[in-house]
């Protein structure tokens, strides 16, 4: 018998130290009278860098989805917002990206924020988001740190001085007010970053774990009246036949 | 003694069945972890009708600020997110809006939206917002019931019914996904319009609300690198001097 | 032994009508001097109608990508550019979409265009196409005549009907100088189309293998700079294996 | 007996310094058909340094326009534009800010331009001011030479070099066409860096006063029909009775 | 001996009619401290309907500006700002277009406005000015009452009928609040029309010759930086000889 | 008879080594089913270098599509695409420009590209164009290598080094995925700078032919409905009288 309201955090790869990185951040600020599900595909790529690991990350985040059909909401802990759009199509339940929460959020502190990823490859495709969610100019710079995803948290002095060299560059250079970490990797070093520099720092996790929590408390469920209608029933085959609408 | 958490949302004009409104409002959506204090300022414009009303919200909103120090955020609740620059100067703690709060909530539940105002004479103010926060792109159109914001609830049929027409306009002649209500004191239409149209209907008082639980949750504030500085401490004269940083 | 150059068009769809019926265009138009593979997925979904669809067309794409190693440029046959961003990640030779195509060639003919797709869900993921495309601007409106993919072809004559109606909607309420016709499975509808209306209307099949054919004799290639470099070697598990980088 | 038309441009702060050198300025430009009057709240902030100060300038604004109710246009003197909109809805006359005019006039004599401002805390304004004027993409880079606005004119020769330094820096590093002096207080070098550096160099008191002398011959007032309607009849209560529309 | 400033308008076609109304409006306006020098090239196409048109202006245009050296500014008296750039380059005395001055002018009296001009074909043109501008967004609509500019003043009755319709159907359609006369030929309904309306209507022959005495008397000219810099040192050959820099 | 179909590609200058330069490259690419005609004005500036020597090409360049009434497709090989505009109204045949020809190569290949002209005055026209033609987001940067047109190919060692630390330098300094090379004077150096940096260097000349071909292929012509409508029958007189409509 279900009695919380629960979020499902799912992150689109395979690797299980970063879900449970990612579990641990959850877990840290999730309400009390929410539950939370920390999950990841059992099949796909073992870290997202660039667009060809996002297309195999996507069935299996709906088949997390699908093996979590009491959740109230869904996280996508990608900030490339990996098949957000096929997962808002899927379930009538909000489905949030890591990557669009941590922009909307800025927008709510100042407006003019920098985005740090880990490889330069995911600048074009940030970029790109950026420009599909309508908010581009708000944004200074998209930059990297060129350190891999799997990495990130390997060994973490060398992954704190990278960014913080990079947001000290990124406030030299640049008129920006906030930092956006463009990776939930990197979660762990936002407060530290954002006690040094004296801005806010944002890692999208925990911020789109809050907003989850609220669309849920709101009763908001994604639209269903145009592009994220219900898939219409047709025949899949093959190895995607378990997912025939 | 401080115990809980809590959010002060600020009605900018004097109107005290509005602030009853929105305390009612307030009341149903803020978390039990959370007070929420409801208050308006003591002096200025009873409705907002336009950017001359708008001035003269302003300072009444800071007293409000003043007054309520240990608020863990504040929530101006005009949907032209009257004062909204002026307040995230003044106070280091998270300041939002109703209208940007729902554009950007719109934008996490399908993105193509349509906004229903007042008065024909608010639509300007609203577009430079969406201009001015980067996601006018994302709007379909910003529209009015001509309804004096005053009249909304003295007869609330008449209002339901000039939503309804409107909204069924809008879905008619534009491929909007989502309807945002243009004015605090429509919340009350918000669900029933959600039921009938089914698509997702929002309205900025609880939206906002759990908004700004989300930032306090965060520990985020608002940057105080550039534009939202502290003011500087320099002479103010006249009816303003109690305002002087 | 290879002795001409190759376009490879991908069907993103399981429906073999439909990719007889892009060979069928493709083989009118292409070269002389370049031989055409027409082709699609042998598993996934019978016709892409939204996001949902989009998600599991694209391995299927990627493995006729494979499956035609030799091929000089590949065509993504699908109006939403399914997938384009993972294939041009995949292989370094040209990946086109007819999508994109279209809108590109629409500049070189007037400017302001509109597209006609078949149902009305598909709104919202040709606008973000335009807008990450960096040229919504330049579009008028993008709407639908309300016909399935599948159903186009199967009857003619109300498919013909509803496009005339739909084109001369158009050309009566936009300043719109050029049609573009958004699905593959409308390609047949052009011609008369054009001639009744005395305007260009585009068809993205033919369009995208003369775009193609001409970046392979121009020996363009896509840039492996960023966004599209060549996917890091790292373990894919389950189904995925097979498409380990 | 009011025999020549009048401009009346208002400082909206209460230094006499400034008040005075704007006074200057304007009376050296000011058409021989004209009268001009110089003047500034008798209440409020004795300078604009962000978005604070602004608000408790407009209601002195606002009294300056009511005590000189037979002049035919007005100007506010501050480059943040301050005010603007809600003056523009208390009366049907021309109501100019620096800024705006600053930035038309620099679309007129080339197009790509580049800004100063005092201090980096009004880089945000100005920023938000071009994108809801819709001119953003013209303008090269914000930038600040770091003086407080009071501290301008006390050492002249300090602003000067930090002035010729930052336009030094903006055309070695921008391709800018065009140098905005981002404050009233910058005016009277203007013309020393026009002729330095061959460039034109727009100083905004200037120009507004030639525009809404411009504006007035012409017989073109504010439009009332949306957004700058007259106020509509309501209560304002305490210090802002006297405000009441 | 050259003791006034003169303000030189062009325009562009070679119709006498035309250019002897557009003296009459001129007149009326210039400020009694400068001449008006009225003109128009002895060679080139009657009218300008188009951008074919456009092209065979604008050598005449040039030297019209020759024949007139010691004009203090140009004025290019057609709506598609035909030749700015090229004039533009070759004086740096201000060169002003009738189409630009209208668009910054109603910029400052409300920012919405809709343009009417004369034929549709003439649409494309204007939008791509305004994009070229900056400022597209501003403008809600640009329509056409599809008279030829020739018999714009045959039959003036027509013409205001046409235009008094359209502009009610605009106000009714679009939240405009200004008009824009998109042709030089339509100024002299201007006045009735904002009488009728009561909103601006702007028409861009007198905005352009007060925005010529503005940047004159404020001593700005063209930046010859970048795109405007003199035309360099280069042999021209046959029917252009003439016009080599 | 004429048995083939034709490209007429014109330089719109009257250097005859740039003609043959660009007959060289046209010939390289041009379809063994296509004839290439080579021409350029015989009247008018020799080289392109600002909107002053633009104006002067273009009723040469309309000659020469006159004396070429067979071909079935014309380029105009300058990249600032001068008299596009026009020459697609005179024609119904497609007319191309290389500039933007270029630029929708360019995103076909990736999608942020740099663009390097010759000399800094022509950044402004480029800017303009790509705001025009609505795909200015999607260039990082408009540089110039500060060579004049008709030196490119006199000293082909400099122009080599220059256009090499140019690209270094954008490469270092830009997220920049692809080079445009904005002159048709530079065609030459693409091939050894695409070698050499790896990625694509897009020469105008080239594409815009394959793009001219394909469009006669498919049967495009440019649209005649608004802004490329048959230009109206009216007078021309002087020296343009034999270009009269």
């Amino acid at each position: 018998m279900k009695t919380k309201k629960t979020i499902c955090i799912i992150n689109p790869n395979t690797s299980s130290e970063m879900t449970n990185g990612i579990a641990k951040v959850a877990k840290k600020i999730i309400s009390s009278n929410f539950d939370i599900t920390s999950t990841s595909p059992e099949f796909g790529p073992e870290s997202i860098e660039g667009y060809y690991d996002e297309v195999f990350c996507i069935p299996g985040i709906i088949s997390e989805i699908k093996k979590n059909p009491y959740s109230d909401a869904y996280i996508i802990a990608c900030f490339d917002d990996t098949g957000l759009d096929a997962c808002r199509s899927f379930t009538d339940k909000p489905v949030l990206g890591i990557g669009e929460c941590s922009y909307h959020a800025a927008n709510l502190l100042g407006g003019n924020f920098s985005v740090i990823t880990t490889l330069s490859r995911s600048i074009p495709a940030l970029k790109g988001n950026l420009k599909k969610y309508g908010i581009y100019d708000n944004c200074n710079l998209v930059t990297s740190v060129e350190i891999p995803v799997l990495d990130l948290e390997k060994n973490p002095k060398i992954t704190e001085t990278k960014l913080d060299n990079k947001i000290h560059e990124i406030l030299s250079s640049t008129n920006s007010e906030i930092i956006v970490l463009g990776c939930a990797g990197m979660s762990d070093f936002a407060k530290n970053m954002q006690d040094k520099y004296k801005i806010p720092v944002i890692e999208g996790i925990s911020v789109s774990i809050k907003f989850a929590e609220s669309l849920v408390e709101l009763g908001l469920k994604t639209s269903k009246k145009l592009g994220y209608a219900k898939p219409r029933s047709k025949k899949y085959s093959g190895i995607f036949k378990p997912f025939q609408p």
